[in-house]
């Protein structure tokens, strides 16, 4: 691909809309855009990398013989009558009425619409057990759509459904389908764990959920934006420092000791422009209770650095607390401690052995943190069991052993061995694809963009000539390098812009996060010499033009 | 894939919610099944083809530039207010409210939501001219889903749309994709032809209609079954027959002299259980007037020979009209004809030379054809110019040059060569990606079911084993070529399953309509000898297993 017939679309500002880093890096970066509240349109670039993970889901469920299948989104109310489901969801089904007045709901899940085709398409345990899948848009009425594509009201999902003749099979494909997710999440290089969860409005009783680990809070849009402030030379805030990586890793292992600083925006009940809030780091923000509290703005409005400035109309260092007059309120269990440690988002520096009272007012005490964390999660429950969880574990996919009540509801039997009709057990699965790439791009990222893993990234290698008009050598050798990558089918994307200067040309590269980056410029190719530029090591190398055809096989061997 | 491990789902009876013969057939082998009236589920074979018919036109439209991108279905109604579009679809929009009710619509076409992105991305005359496409699921309120995927509600679309500076730019690019699409339907082998078209709903002066060209009418279903018919020894009926070729060609030249006979289920206001309608060959049937003819049940059902028989709970032969007693509704100009031709549907049996009131009753004269079919058409109506169409075109793709009426509505604009400002020229270019399969379907079937095109088939080759659990070595070489042609990424389905008799596994393969099949059986294998079948040809070979590289290789060329 050519930048000149492509839609890079990449933004220099920060778009105000974005609260967290994937979803500022997903505009950014050209990858998504905003039509309306919980709807994004997925530009070229975003539908290069949903593409490259949907091959990847299908070549994995197709291993474990999956089938694929597509069912209508659009749905008859009467199946989800039967289920009872159209209660249990409530306002967050979508619902619509045709021209006859008959309702549909838009669908969030296929369990009823599965279990129906299944029960007229199957009527022999010889043709058990069967998994089939789809890869589709479903529909949320979602309260609050927040966190751009994490928590949106249209989405792609992978939802996944098997039947069986008795529970050990069902036990069998819910392993098996369990390894399969484990080797898609890891062919997209996406860090994760799995925990025991509740299954709650899907029934059934075991079930599990993959987590995407973050190791970004909300506040990450501070780190990101640190390397800019830094810049600026801020004042210095009195603060005590540890600088050392030895103290670093020591304080890392005292996440009980750690307090974490949030900012959210106020409303016109308080007198200052934001709040701070603050909790245990290992607990995670509980945002229904947050909204209730009466000081602060609803919807919930996470406060960067640079905003809070605007928003206080001077300087405002967030981490002076001495003499800061915005509101803190602190979590019950952060009232408890003593000597504890305050982040203070700049090169790991803290305030330590912080005592009420002491170097902070007084704060309001409410209990503004839990245990469990469903601030992504799209209805299902966590497991009691799972108390540390970072506050950016994103839902990414949930498997359930349903067992029979689907079946039943629907009354999908097949003959067992003895002829005897009996009721189907079924496991579901579902992937979310739109938010699973948000995850990568929590995961993936530094100050100048993402920085996409091989596997899914939009392109895999760029061509980025400098002068490439001025210096026809450099036009030549570029445009040879953009054919000989083509005829291999690498994707392939060289900026071919006339009056392309190389600074910008290297940051709108890096911001979109293309993993590897062959830079040809007359100072190199001369000598016959490339550049040659890797996103994730943020290495550069010399090598010679005959040594490219190794480069670009160990490119692809990776 | 082995049959073991599939979803064959194919019938063996006619379903009889089926109407034409593609969607008669794509119930019986399994491509799709119905789960509201016009809302079908895919089947693992129908998911198949629609996926490789996906993969061929992202190929074509990615060889002109066009960058796919994704946009929500679900669209925000103050999008369809800027462009009045709200109203001009009126109901067949399917309309949605949120919890906080808002109105939105589900798309059946993006131009509002495409010139709003493109009216914030692109800025200057730089970047144009662009195309962007996306292959999505549709939605659309019609009033009278039928003929299966052909009129559903919810349909998969490959729409694009095309930006401009100015009109001869948009020509440039309306050409080339016409040309695009002319190189996509020649890959799927569709036999269509283009004819100009109006604007109507979507805009602007210039149109063109893609549609494919049937050889078959309603009453393909006679054809279909009469194979069947004719082992039962039917009585033959009283009529006159041209048997030579010759004849028949002279019989097909007088297209108008030629009356089709069709039939319909009547209603509780007659007391015969269905009607006959008689229309010129060349002429339509005009739906809405047929339904609302007092006696004609609705909605229409068109009634094929077994469902007649069915009807009158005798054995009827529908073309012996002498003494037959169902109401006979004849189209005006049938009436005015003489020494007309029926076809009988009968190895091109025909009445000749048959006048009212000689060999037929006296019918009721009606209005019943129509001369611009838009049978099939949604919503787009047809050049007054193509005044003979047969029945069965069905309109898969129609293109149109705008100009700028969205963009003044929605005021996108970008910076000309001089730096002002001026209104986008707009294309856009729909291909229905799930009626075009049953357009193929249409052109492509015997008595015996589908005969795909090698490009969309489910699966390329079948393997049949004959009785392959009682012969090691029929199972052997079964399986060893069902590895090769797996290492070779064909798509091959091998029937593995146990007790399979040869005669059911080659009749559900020929319904399924795989192109190749290559039969194993201890008869030839002893002989190192395999038989090849091409569905097609309906000829078959028998090849020795040393050319059966060979064989492949022709295979894959084709």
């Amino acid at each position: 691909m050519q930048t000149t017939k492509y839609l890079l679309s990449t933004l220099k500002e920060i778009p105000h809309e974005s609260e967290i880093i994937s979803h500022q890096l997903m505009l950014r970066a050209g990858i998504i855009r905003k039509l309306s509240s919980g709807l994004y349109n997925w530009l070229p670039t975003g539908t290069r990398v949903l593409k490259k993970i949907k091959k990847i889901i299908r070549k994995e469920m197709n291993k474990i013989d999956a089938l694929e299948i597509i069912m209508p989104i659009m749905q008859p109310s009467n199946l989800w009558n039967a289920s009872n489901r159209i209660k249990l969801y409530g306002n967050e089904l979508f619902k619509i009425t045709d021209r006859s007045k008959k309702l549909f709901i838009l669908s969030p899940t296929h369990e009823e619409a599965i279990t129906q085709l299944i029960r007229n398409e199957i009527y022999s345990y010889k043709q058990l057990p069967i998994i089939l899948y789809q890869l589709q848009t479903k529909f949320r009425d979602e309260i609050r759509p927040q966190f751009g594509v994490i928590r949106s009201r249209e989405f792609i999902m992978k939802d996944a459904y098997s039947f069986h003749l008795n529970n050990h099979s069902l036990v069998k494909s819910y392993n098996l389908i369990q390894q399969c997710y484990i080797q898609i999440f890891n062919k997209i290089h996406l860090k994760f764990r799995i925990i025991k969860a509740n299954s709650d409005i899907m029934g059934g009783h075991i079930s599990h959920e993959f987590q995407a680990i973050s190791t970004n809070n909300y506040d990450t849009t501070e780190n990101f934006e640190y390397s800019n402030i830094r810049k600026k030379k801020q004042n210095t805030p009195i603060i005590i420092t540890k600088k050392s990586s030895t103290t670093k890793s020591n304080l890392c292992n005292k996440q009980e000791k750690f307090v974490k600083t949030i900012l959210v925006k106020s409303n016109n009940k308080c007198k200052y422009p934001l709040v701070i809030l603050l909790i245990r780091n290992d607990h995670n923000l509980n945002l229904s209770k947050i909204e209730k509290i009466d000081i602060i703005a609803k919807p919930l409005k996470f406060i960067n650095k640079q905003k809070a400035k605007q928003l206080s109309n001077k300087s405002i260092n967030i981490l002076k607390f001495i003499n800061l007059k915005c509101p803190i309120i602190a979590d019950k269990s952060v009232c408890n401690m003593q000597n504890f440690i305050i982040e203070t988002n700049i090169d790991n520096k803290h305030y330590i052995e912080v005592n009420w009272k002491d170097r902070l007012p007084a704060p309001i005490i409410k209990n503004i943190a839990h245990i469990t964390d469903n601030i992504y999660s799209n209805s299902y429950s966590y497991s009691k069991k799972n108390t540390h969880k970072s506050i950016n574990n994103i839902e990414i996919a949930h498997i359930f052993q349903i067992g029979k009540q689907y079946s039943k509801q629907i009354k999908a039997q097949v003959k067992n061995i003895n002829g005897l009709p009996q009721f189907l057990h079924m496991g579901c699965y579902g992937i979310g694809l739109t938010r699973t790439i948000a995850a990568i791009v929590e995961q993936n990222h530094d100050y100048k963009g993402i920085i996409w893993p091989d596997s899914i990234a939009p392109f895999l290698i760029s061509i980025l000539p400098v002068n490439m008009y001025k210096s026809p050598k450099v036009k030549k050798y570029s445009e040879n390098l953009y054919n000989l990558l083509q005829e291999k089918k690498i994707d392939v994307l060289i900026d071919d812009r006339v009056l392309q200067r190389p600074g910008p040309m290297f940051s709108e590269i890096e911001l979109i996060g293309i993993p590897h980056n062959i830079i040809i410029s007359d100072k190199y190719i001369h000598d016959n010499k490339i550049e040659y530029r890797n996103r994730k090591y943020n290495q550069s190398s010399i090598i010679n033009i005959k040594e490219i055809d190794l480069l670009i096989s160990k490119i692809i061997k990776n």
